[in-house]
């Protein structure tokens, strides 16, 4: 096997032997479900038989179960610019976007609007509209394109809410910029991190984001439904209430009081008992970022999508690009389109190589530079293209949707 | 080793050996965190490494991913007189209880009054707090004793929320009854049912019951921090709206729709992507319930704590009966009150014999009939009057409050 030239020079390569990558498969789905890093199973192992079978009910506080969720989110922090303490990992990213948007819509009470972008990740969206119809208070959502984001952004705006990375085309916001144009405007600023944690750099206490919420399993490889991340900047902590109060966030949970009394700082946006199980395996899994530049990700990440992106539009003129052509202007995901973008998906899936479909006809490419090579990246284009030229896709058993595209 | 003469026709003994007990532990927490089945590892590996590891993205069609919060669910739900498809497993109970409160409210419009007692779990209580907060529409948390709830229903009441078992004293609500009484009065109700699932026999169904949440990890041995479950009434799925609206219980989630559209059933009450590990060890240690009847863990329960009773009270006088002396008026749980009881645990569990401390002064002791014999209570019971008689509790090191009592 040939080194590909790229791949001569890659700091991140020794990386690769840090997770389970199936044999013959090529992976470009960590945007979806990161890989399984292999020290993963016998870290679970050990909590399930050790922590719980053994030391049981002892293990809050002998194995500091009771912590996980700081001690996750201060893991996370580290990788998106955030200061210690300033991160929870809880619940899932739905909850969480609902946990912040309350608590920054109370931050400005005479202000209805919640402006968001119709790139948002849908969730988020899901989750203001009920909000809004719980709170019947005459919130509008307001939705635009993203580009649009700037010039609606005006003294109505209470919070603007945008996810950083698009989940379909893998276009950047500008954090520090529109954070920045929202604040000049008395608006809050929630940043979804859920294709930027472990992608990307990000720095929310530079870009003075307010608050932030991100995903577990996607590229910090925490593992299918992982725990989700929330953060507050610190000057709210203390002025934020959770509209879930939950006994994780309470002061004193073992004193079983009646009233609720927030606990310090952004814990108290904790609210039920720790998913341990799952909550370790994310735990587990941030242990391959501690020796991690983002930087060194970051330009690995841009060299393996130009390469990706040169080598299919090299060979399948019958794609269109579906994401920023400026490297800096996407995350760490690239996007074809194509009418039958679902059917090649599949034909590329039968074929070890594993990318994922968004409605209508994106054909999506995740780039998780602790695992992927150069030689990788430039083998898929090219069955991506064998497939196309000889049309391997146009068989029945690659168009029936199945329920999780 | 002599059986004790109860342990000689019980039905059950041969489950002891489904679970993995510490040696020389007596284990009379699993109301707080319910012991490891022993197949629990072994699957939950499988998830983490073929799952997870090998079919990777693929597994949420391939396993079934997607479908488990349902699949759960109506494990659960056979248990306590569900129909299929009336429960779902997601999320934490607090979570639950915010959901389910919310939705019920929301039914009952022009009433403001939830009432509840000084019986139910904290977090309950706290959940409601902040839900009242977020809604600031003058709705108003009354808070009785659950001797009091009866004469508290009247039409000012929109909900009434009850946890049906105490987590202190065992003391059972009459869920059928209570029930009855507010809905004679046009109230709903919500129970919660974290020490019931898996301990007593629980009839939904039967009773009336409008909503129910309960806990993964107490008596259904699902693993610490266990997704907890939710229920709604049948002929209430298609008027209830979920406060978090997440794609997880839209229509088509992977439709990517910007609108939110409730899904048919009770699915629509999850909410963000199922914590697949947590969930599969939950759904691993229902196995150990599927052929078990909840009457013949409720005689064994009974027995139990009967004895234990017996043997306390004749070995220790200077405890105090914490429970209702009539154990049909008992959830599968006994306190025992004593000023120095947190000590008094701490000697307990340094000697092998774990239960649990509340304050102010509740040393409390839960009986789970799938792995405890009538031996085990009867050597608790003598160990305890031990280490009384000789003060074996009076130490310093026993009297230091952990973080998680």
């Amino acid at each position: 096997m040939t080194l590909h030239p790229l791949d001569q020079n890659d700091v991140l390569a020794a990386k690769k032997a840090a997770f389970q990558i199936p044999e013959g498969v090529i992976y470009l789905d960590g945007n979806s479900l990161g890989v399984l890093p292999k020290h993963v199973p016998d870290r679970l192992q050990e909590v399930v038989t050790r922590e719980w079978g053994t030391s049981l009910i002892k293990s809050w506080n002998d194995h500091s179960w009771i912590d996980l969720p700081q001690r996750v989110g201060d893991r996370i922090g580290r990788l998106i610019g955030a200061d210690k303490g300033s991160v929870v990992a809880c619940d899932s990213t739905s909850v969480n976007v609902f946990k912040v948007l309350a608590a920054a819509l109370s931050l400005r009470p005479d202000r209805k609007v919640i402006l968001s972008d119709n790139g948002n990740f849908p969730t988020d969206l899901y989750v203001a509209q009920g909000l809004q119809a719980l709170l019947d208070k005459g919130h509008e959502l307001k939705i635009v394109a993203p580009e649009d984001v700037e010039a609606a952004l005006n003294e109505d705006v209470a919070v603007m809410m945008l996810t950083q990375v698009d989940y379909r085309s893998g276009r950047v916001h500008d954090m520090a910029g529109l954070t920045q144009l929202a604040h000049d405007k008395g608006a809050l600023a929630i940043w979804d991190l859920a294709h930027s944690a472990g992608a990307i750099p990000v720095n929310l206490s530079g870009a003075g984001a307010d608050f932030a919420v991100g995903c577990g399993y996607k590229y910090l490889n925490g593992g299918p439904g992982a725990p989700a991340f929330l953060y507050v900047a610190p000057h709210l902590q203390e002025e934020v209430a959770s509209p879930l109060a939950g006994w994780m966030g309470h002061e004193a949970p073992f004193a079983f009081d009646l009233d609720y009394r927030p606990v310090t700082g952004v814990s108290r946006m904790t609210v039920g008992t720790p998913a341990i199980l799952s909550l370790s395996s994310l735990h587990a899994a941030l242990d391959v970022f501690e020796d991690v530049d983002m930087n060194d990700i970051r330009q690995k990440s841009v060299s393996l999508s130009e390469v990706f992106i040169q080598e299919v539009e090299r060979q399948c003129p019958q794609l269109e690009l579906g994401s920023p052509r400026d490297p800096q202007a996407r995350g760490s995901q690239v996007s074809f389109r194509f009418d039958d973008g679902y059917a090649v998906v599949q034909a590329l899936i039968a074929e070890g190589v594993i990318g994922d479909f968004r409605a209508p006809d994106i054909m999506r490419f995740g780039f998780t530079p602790l695992y992927l090579s150069h030689k990788d990246v430039v083998d898929a284009a090219a069955i991506l293209a064998d497939i196309l030229a000889t049309r391997r896709w146009d068989k029945p058993e690659f168009k029936t949707r199945a329920k999780v595209t």
